[in-house]
């Protein structure tokens, strides 16, 4: 290391430092103990600061999110334009530099990142994205996609299930361009990680398929940069790079978990610097810093021009592959009208499962980027892509992607793989195990990522399998989450419906199917499911007086009950919901038209959880919902035992009449 | 292995073969496949068919609860009073022997599994409530507490990480008398486990610091009992013993996936039959079985009596210490009165993270059998119990538990702890985390288990930390999951009722509150918050004109609002809701006057989704909700641009007024 990277070093370091200490909030002590590992891999990484956005950039994840400070430091030396107002606004309404990284906030964050081990699973969604491209578009040395991921972590990701989960995959796959850089510092807020964390990290990566390296002296850059090119030769492996540091590297609280989350104090500031022997004026850097980081940007700024070149040749020699690269890796979403015609829905009846299985595969066949798989239960998802082979280190244009039994960090990958660009990726599990992979289902949603979430065996529908399978209050689990569109699909037409929002539109769909056989019902052709509601079955007359909204399975249940209704003569109204969150987008007049306002006897049946529906049946109206857990027993039983029966709905829909006569 | 001992596996397999055919719906896989091992060690273990509650049997959890059928038939076998007619009504309605082992349906059941890995944490929780009971009451060389638990886990639950974190706190927390069988079949549904889990499991266990033991047949019993018995002698280590095994072993689905999931057909089970030379009738096992196994129960049935004689013993020289132990044994619920005589609220303003933390050392001085911790954020949190000392291998009296950074194993470790009784158990963590944990929590749930989740940081008062860290959706999450009370409260006095609801009620409760500071404000004697929902201030009007329902943070800003309301002559009252699962268990008539239903003029405040209030707003009133993620700045900032303003909340509650007008 020369005396104009020690600087630099330090230059990070109370930046950093100073950053948290105006916001008053923040956590120095992975700035100062991480600092030279990431100028380390900052340096030698490919990128490109005038050009965050260059396809085939080094990826790096700050997969401990809370060392923010660290990478906006970073991002302001390395001269990707994060301002010193920047990082003088650092965690204030609206500017450049969140308390967490967030990717819409400032140019080069690659995922925002926070909760613990995430960041590790995106990395390993980048890797396999890279892979994947890399085998499908790569020819004769010409390597438009050939770039590394990093990542960096604490012991708090390496803690977490999801990172010993993501691990586990990233070993599996092989994923040899993969380099994690672990911040080894013992301390996490509690204490010493030894009253907590005494697993030998290392061996538990190399049982898992790693090569591990340690760097002893996290001060060490030149030993940090050869343990990278000890890691990028290394193609069959992931790595590891465990670097051994002290937390709060530099200030009196070094070494001690009170460097963790709080601000230094401005004598601790000061301290810093007169430890470090760094004379700079506040969110300034020194002369030799700024000319040592031209010259280092300068430099880095080359790897788009060396891309391009690439670029160029390949796009001469295979304009029609370029053509698709260059479509795919911009993550555009397909147009709703090229998707509706590439699927052709049944009215057989059947589970929405089966339905999902076959839109799926039809999308798959029109679509050559999307990919995807489950979390062991492909057989049951029904989302096996025929034909399509299955991704593995044998076989990277496979586009079945088995992920095992680890629904969270299969999620996390997936929102990996979107960011990467290139693929449009689903995954899938039981609908009741969404509640193992919430997080990074969250993370889908902060992020916008247009991750498509295939949940099958939804409710009591699961039967026998009994309560710890039926989901019951996931419906208002994921409605609540902002961002996300659940579909609750009541046959082929809105399982189609389904797939198309979630792949012409922003953000991430969960896709939520049936088990068992769902009743078909023909319908009027104005009827659109992209409505979000709709009029399902209506009466002669323009006001109706009862209506009944249903979802899913229980459209089936309630067209009876509006039959037997009808046939009483009362004007009975089925509106189906498969969506709410497109429902509640569309125009006033729209929204009145199927629940007009002065309809006061509304009766809402979904073998879910009611406390969503209150909103649409109000003070007046009632629930056929599911408020308790299910229990163990055939299918039909249970939705006769919990009141999903023809009779009670007519019961209770009678009930509500008669009260808001 | 004798001929006997044969013989019964025989049974077993067949029995449980049998079940799964005539249900025509289980798994049959694991049941053929790990019939010995659960054999060989249900001989060996400690515990007592006549009276499966004896308090000092060895604890077995089957975490791979997709295999009921085998622990049913074992429990045939064992003579636990599981019938021929239980097996045969297998899932089916409100039968003894439901899909997924239940706790509350079937005798011998330690806890209800299905989701993969919870059980291994669960075992990690009735270990660590030995190691810890023991400590506390064990003299002498009376061992009134002195088991093993025991856990039967599959490849499902090795991948999923929950596993690695509960593995990684047994092995730091060195609980030598956890043993876990793992049935490894190199089989998982999607096909072989070679496409998804290479990694080497011994080595990444031995890397948490387990012993890992190979048993190289999974049909040699010996070998099996000669590996339990020396995971036994290892004290200070959990072990694992890995038993290589076929799944659906001796039917024609041998070794491949298609056993796992779906019955073998009559005609495969009649193969099965004969490939295992084995003839019963249908659900009958044969006369040398039944001999056999009546030796056995007679020998399993006299440890009861063994450990009577100790307790008798341990009574007459130690009755004051017998008689706590067998008071807390019993997990009582604490009776309400007593708590409050506990605690002594103040109307200091504070966080209420404050006053949890306040309230929680009051009660830990009053209930010596309090125990719990954090997944290492206890400072943040305010749960470190002061004095109380930390659990570890070199204290088992500590009540202070550090997780770790894993709130997944943390929430499942819990469940196991107040499974096995003798401690009253809370744990923490940031709410916006519960998304890491909520499928144990779930599981608390389902079974109903007394763990008080403590969950701070609440909503957008969060602040700097920015999205990732703001619950949003939490609240309706966890509100819409049965039998979960969810208390958000607004001050120290229904924090105080939140923990004495969840000391003396049945099920998990969940304690959610601020970072920030609450206004305090004067009420009435009468308001109790253990009705969930009640007046907080109110006109002189008996029906008043606009009822602003808000819970915890948002009661200071509405108190702001109706001050100002009736200011302007409007007769406003305020309802504060803690907790709403308490507030729908009142009568009507209470319901009625607190939300009479003639007053349709009504807003709800609550910095959370708004889905779940309009089962009290209605169709005719408003939210001042948080329907969408918050972002980084100043907790301050945030509830002024999101609209939890004095002037917002009047200006929606005057809009709401004229419109019901």
């Amino acid at each position: 290391m020369d005396k104009a990277q020690a600087q630099t070093i330090s230059a990070i370091r109370v930046l950093a430092a100073e950053t948290v200490q105006r916001a008053n909030s923040g956590h120095p002590g992975i700035a100062l103990g991480a600092a030279p590992m990431a100028y380390a891999l900052w340096e030698s990484m490919t990128h490109c600061p005038k050009n965050p956005d260059f396809f085939n950039r080094d990826r790096f994840v700050l997969s401990a999110g809370h060392g923010s400070s660290l990478l906006y430091s970073l991002l302001h030396v390395f001269g990707y334009g994060v301002t010193k107002e920047d990082l003088m606004n650092f965690r204030q309404l609206r500017s450049r530099t969140p308390g967490h990284p967030e990717i819409e906030c400032t140019p080069g964050v690659e995922t925002s990142t926070g909760p613990l081990g995430q960041g590790v699973a995106n990395a390993v969604g980048f890797a396999l994205a890279e892979s994947a491209l890399a085998a499908k578009y790569n020819k004769d040395g010409l390597n438009i996609v050939d770039h590394y991921t990093y990542a960096l972590c604490g012991d708090g990701c390496m803690m977490e299930g999801i990172e010993s989960e993501a691990a586990s995959l990233a070993g599996t796959w092989k994923l040899g361009k993969l380099i994690v850089l672990y911040d080894s510092n013992d301390i996490s807020i509690e204490g010493n990680t030894g009253i907590a964390f005494t697993e030998d990290v290392m061996k538990r990566h190399e049982a898992q398929g790693w090569q591990v390296i340690k760097v002893n002296d996290g001060e060490d850059v030149d030993a940090i940069q050869a343990a990278i090119k000890i890691a990028k030769d290394e193609k069959n492996k992931p790595s590891l790079i465990v670097v051994r540091t002290t937390i709060g590297f530099g200030s009196p609280k070094a070494g001690s978990a009170d460097a963790h989350g709080a601000p230094l104090g401005d004598e601790g500031v000061e301290t810093l610097k007169k430890n470090l022997g760094y004379k700079a004026k506040p969110f300034e850097v020194t002369g030799e810093v700024f000319k040592h980081m031209a010259g280092v940007i300068d430099e880095l700024n080359k790897s788009e021009s060396e891309w391009n070149k690439i670029v160029k040749a390949y796009k001469a020699k295979y304009p029609e592959d370029y053509e698709r690269f260059n479509a795919e890796i911009k993550n555009k979403p397909q147009s709703a009208e090229q998707l509706y015609n590439a699927v052709k829905p049944t009215d057989k009846v059947d589970a929405s499962r089966s339905y999902s299985g076959m839109i799926l595969n039809q999308l798959a066949d029109a679509l050559p980027n999307l990919i995807g798989g489950s979390a062991d239960l492909a057989p049951s998802n029904k989302t096996n892509l025929k034909g399509k082979g299955d991704y593995g280190a044998n076989d990277r244009t496979g586009r079945n992607i088995h992920f095992g039994v680890r629904e969270h960090a299969m999620a996390a990958i997936c929102n990996g793989v979107a960011l990467h660009g290139g693929f449009s990726v689903f995954c899938s599990t039981f609908f009741v195990f969404t509640d193992y992979m919430k997080n990074a289902m969250r993370m889908s949603a902060i992020m916008n990522l247009p991750v498509t979430y295939i949940l099958t065996h939804d409710s009591i529908g699961v039967g026998e399998d009994g309560p710890t399978h039926q989901p019951i209050e996931q419906l208002v689990s994921l409605r609540s989450t902002p961002n996300i569109k659940v579909f609750r699909p009541c046959d082929c037409r809105e399982t189609a419906a389904a797939y198309v929002s979630a792949l012409s539109g922003k953000g991430p769909t969960a896709i939520v199917c049936s088990r068992q056989n769902l009743e078909y019902f023909e319908v009027s052709e104005d009827a659109d499911p992209l409505k979000g509601g709709y009029i399902f079955a209506d009466s002669d007359k323009e006001v109706p007086d009862v209506i009944l909204i249903a979802t899913g399975s229980e459209i089936g249940v309630t067209m009876h009950a509006y039959e037997q209704l009808k046939a009483a003569g009362v004007a009975a109204r089925v509106v189906s919901m498969p969506c709410m969150e497109l429902f509640e987008q569309q125009t006033a007049k729209y929204r009145e038209s199927v629940l007009p306002a002065a309809v006061r006897a509304r009766v809402a049946v979904e073998a879910g959880s009611s406390l969503c529906w209150g909103k649409y049946v109000g003070l007046d109206g009632a629930c056929v919902c599911m408020d308790g857990f299910g229990c163990s027993a055939p299918a039909n039983k249970l939705f006769e035992i919990y009141g999903f029966t023809t009779e009670n709905i007519v019961k209770v829909a009678t009930k509500v009449l008669r009260a808001n006569r």
